[in-house]
């Protein structure tokens, strides 16, 4: 039985940096399961026309393939979709839970990946293969109305990123993680944006006495330090 | 079987606009529990000194006396006593769902309602009992390091909140209610400073339109209307 996750790379296929995927992979880590995580370049758009209609322009990852034949787009579908087919190691529950994680979800996507890709967005570009860097510029400049080199500004995303984290940190000075005691969907959905800078940026983003750095620490440990063992730019930069 | 919520009112005691004490309302509410809201000012602190340790300087509202003599304080504490003696219709639930909550309540409370506060202090200041003003003025002022009236700044308000609001004007675009199809515990804790600025504002904080007003407005009529036939300073103005 094949489980494949379509997982977005960069000119080193091992530089693995979406923060939809990076939800994707702690959810099947959190369920125990087996995948193979496949690379995939944003011009690939034909390699997973089939998870879409039309003619697969609009096709994007995470795609997960479980059990062959069942194919799952959207990171908090996807999440959805493991708590409906693998019950236990609740990733977001339902009713009320599942409702809290959606509002985190949009707090992660409004607030905290805005700031995060002002101050990162040229080194993810950087590190894209040159396939795909003409289709990031285009767009991404057409979303951001302006050149990447424009958009991009450290001291400003840093200033947003302080700004966004004020309930994250307040949270953490209560409980390790936001899904309790231990980690959950939410800390995932919340995580892979971290993961992104992780990955593709030289240099933290935090400082190391951070509340939130110990918590992205704290997840970069789970699973035997399966997110801590991903290939990041440092890793390319020594070798 | 008395049960007395200390509620914090403004120079007109049936002006009540606490942020805590509305989460504490909405949800003895949402469990169907009938209490007395008895009015209470900032400095009645001897009125509530049973409420904590030492000499009662610190004690605020909400206060929850249920049952004639189980003492609870904190609104989120309040809602989580109120799930742990009254099951059913559950306001926070527990683990994942708790601690999500935990996280909607820190959003609101560092990222909301300083931008409401920010907007309508002297809104506040001005309905004060003439008791409570030099203790408001005293305690805020020291906590904003600036005087109430160079912190109030409407625009700058309404900017800050415009900000914050996106990730709910995102999640409810989805659904009707921060925990999905029926409002609960993180709805009410959501809109407690919502109910300052509506009872103690003479113009709305947002357009009719906005997604935002929408769900405040269907809060407002939770409970036949409980919450909309609050007293308002539009109520006192027009007598």
């Amino acid at each position: 039985m094949a489980r494949i996750l379509y997982d977005l790379c960069g000119a080193d296929q091992r530089l693995r940096f979406s923060p939809f995927c990076w939800r994707t992979h702690m959810a099947l880590k959190h369920k125990g399961l087996d995948y193979e995580a496949r690379p995939w370049l944003f011009t690939d758009k034909d390699e997973i026309a089939f998870s879409v209609e039309g003619d697969g322009s609009k096709a994007t990852v995470p795609v997960l393939v479980d059990d062959d034949d069942r194919v799952v787009t959207d990171s908090f579908e996807i999440l959805r979709y493991l708590d409906h087919a693998y019950p236990g190691m609740t990733l977001l529950a339902h009713d009320q839970a599942e409702s809290r994680a959606r509002f985190i979800k949009y707090w992660s996507e409004t607030q905290v990946a805005p700031a995060i890709f002002r101050a990162i967005i040229l080194d993810i570009f950087h590190n894209l293969d040159e396939r795909d860097q003409p289709y990031f510029r285009e767009t991404r400049e057409k979303r951001f109305g302006t050149t990447l080199e424009e958009f991009r500004n450290v001291d400003q995303g840093l200033e947003m990123l302080d700004r966004a984290l004020t309930p994250l940190r307040s949270h953490l000075q209560d409980l390790p993680f936001l899904d309790g005691q231990t980690a959950g969907g939410a800390d995932y959905i919340a995580f892979g944006i971290f993961m992104t800078a992780h990955v593709m940026r030289a240099e933290p983003l935090l400082a190391e006495d951070d509340v939130v750095m110990q918590w992205q620490n704290r997840l970069l440990d789970e699973f035997q330090g399966f997110a801590r063992n991903a290939t990041t730019v440092r890793d390319l930069a020594s070798n």
